[in-house]
């Protein structure tokens, strides 16, 4: 805990997600919040109102913030005295296309809403697959028709029988392979370095490359990515890699960014036949124009960017976290590095 | 394993079920299988054609039988030499059915299929909580109108923040209580008497005794029976102990037997606004009516008795695993009981 002569900033806080100052409050009522108030819509996440040089001008004393990506971005170099600022979304490319690299990096440590969106992604996963393998949709269409049908829905897979791969096993990769093998699912995890023994997730049955992707495509029946958008990450998917699903005709899950692969790298690996299908999240554009073929393409189903969400509760949870951390000269949790990216 | 004297008695196998003699040949080729053909379609369960006395004659000199609940019932009297049947059902009751009263049990033992449908009811209870939770069912409707509708379907309850009541904690209820709980759910566990705490499962927080299913209703957010049929349990639920979940509205699930309570009291407990909805898989009648009110009842999400299926493979591995202890003369898994019924 903070000692009695432990110097204490205001949090500014400038965010459209509701109860987050009302939690913080219940939470340590000795953090003092100062709420600048945004216009805007937290359904319309790119569509706030109030211009950058007022909220600059009202963030101009301040040494730590609370604030979402969009909001952050166009003003990034505008924040004299910030020390600290927490984003309220885990994923921070909202703030890197601002990022201006004929410049130093910003002057403050930046840090992510993180610990807390793995089970959420978890649910989502083992939701979708069951929901697909169970017949869910289908059996709402036999319930609205009556019709008990046995033979055809009593005919599915068990998840003890199906593999799964994860590409991208940081905290929410690790939370959906936890996930995934409490139903005996075997679990492949991709990533960019094989980690040493000890720090390897016991949920992974098998580590593999980014370069082994082709494998892991052909032994997996769902296929999982959880990357970040980083210049690495974008497009990786694209192309004709897909084919390697054709053996498992597996589904292709996307709970990670939407630029991981575009729009017609999916339509075509389904109508190759390469893909069954795709459970998807996120979308190279978001909201997903009314244009897209990916609404009505066979096999895929669509959710709005939900799998995971910042519910104001569990941000005030983080930032409680990490103010305390701040106050005492600790290392902040979920710091984003400027170089990376993530 | 077996000595190479021990005595190994044919199985005779009568069964709709498809892939079991081959699995078993695959298992444990030194199994001989006896084939009784039947006349009839897994998906017409009580509809098969033979009649008993060609089963009885073909089964008078039968040790060892494999077969299903409702083939064993006409002839439960008539298999003179009969020293052990395996049912290929977890539940038993279509075979008590046929249990004369008057008469001494019948002189064999009789083992369920066991041991496999833990996970496969897991996955349903956890799919289907998601799935409602998560608005999967509304999600596809704004799909097909190409509709991206973030504000309601950002709107949801994580599992960890939600309780499930367990109205039987045997092998399966202990494993929806261990999948709930690895998303956090608090896991209420019903029972017919507090086990001692060795005995307790790790992932139920709370047991509590039959007697206290109204404090238990007060505290879910669903309600999940797994409770066999038995005079106890038939109609158990009936009447208005619903009323007790109108604090959280809960949901109610049936995986265990579809007598435990009849219809009009659910489709009453939502009327009332003291359930929100249930989710079925069994029914007091099977398959479920046309007329049944529960098709069209708001908040009801209806399955064809799939929740857990008895796949011929998975049958193949119980009695190969049985049929060594019967040679060994050990002690038989999954019996049931003659006296209790279950």
């Amino acid at each position: 805990m903070a000692t009695a002569t432990a110097r204490r900033p205001v949090l500014y806080l400038a965010s459209v997600i509701p109860e987050i100052a009302q939690t913080i409050k219940n939470i340590n009522p000795n953090i003092e919040v100062k709420e600048v108030k945004i216009d805007g819509d937290p359904a319309e996440l790119s569509g706030i109102k109030t211009p950058p040089d007022v909220l600059a001008s009202a963030l101009k004393d301040a040494e730590v913030l609370l604030t979402d990506p969009f909001i952050l971005g166009p003003i990034l170099y505008r924040l004299p005295r910030m020390k600290w600022v927490m984003s309220t979304w885990a994923g921070p490319d909202k703030v890197f296309q601002f990022v201006d690299q004929s410049k130093p990096f910003p002057d403050f440590t930046l840090t992510r809403f993180a610990g807390k969106f793995g089970p959420a992604m978890a649910e989502y996963v083992v939701g979708n697959i069951v929901a697909r393998e169970r017949h869910f949709q289908e059996m709402r269409q036999d319930q609205e028709k009556c019709q008990w049908n046995w033979s055809a829905r009593a005919n599915y897979r068990l998840l003890s029988t199906l593999s799964l791969g994860i590409l991208g096993l940081g905290e929410i990769g690790k939370e959906v392979a936890r996930a995934c093998q409490t139903f005996g699912m075997t679990v492949y995890g991709v990533v960019r370095g094989i980690p040493e023994d000890s720090k390897k997730s016991p949920h992974v049955s098998h580590y593999k490359l980014l370069s082994e992707l082709p494998e892991v495509f052909h032994n997996c029946d769902y296929v999982c990515n959880i990357l970040p958008s980083t210049p690495e990450t974008r497009g990786l998917l694209n192309g004709d890699v897909f084919k390697h699903c054709a053996n498992k005709k597996s589904v292709f899950i996307n709970v990670g960014r939407g630029d991981v692969v575009d729009e017609d790298t999916i339509v075509n690996a389904i109508s190759q036949g390469w893909l069954s299908g795709a459970i998807l999240d996120v979308y190279p554009e978001e909201p997903l124009p009314a244009s897209s073929k990916l609404w009505t393409c066979p096999g895929v189903t669509l959710s709005p960017h939900v799998a995971a969400v910042s519910f104001g509760w569990q941000v005030a949870e983080v930032v409680c976290e990490n103010y305390e951390r701040y106050v005492q000269g600790l290392p902040l949790k979920y710091q984003v590095s400027w170089e990376k990216g993530y």
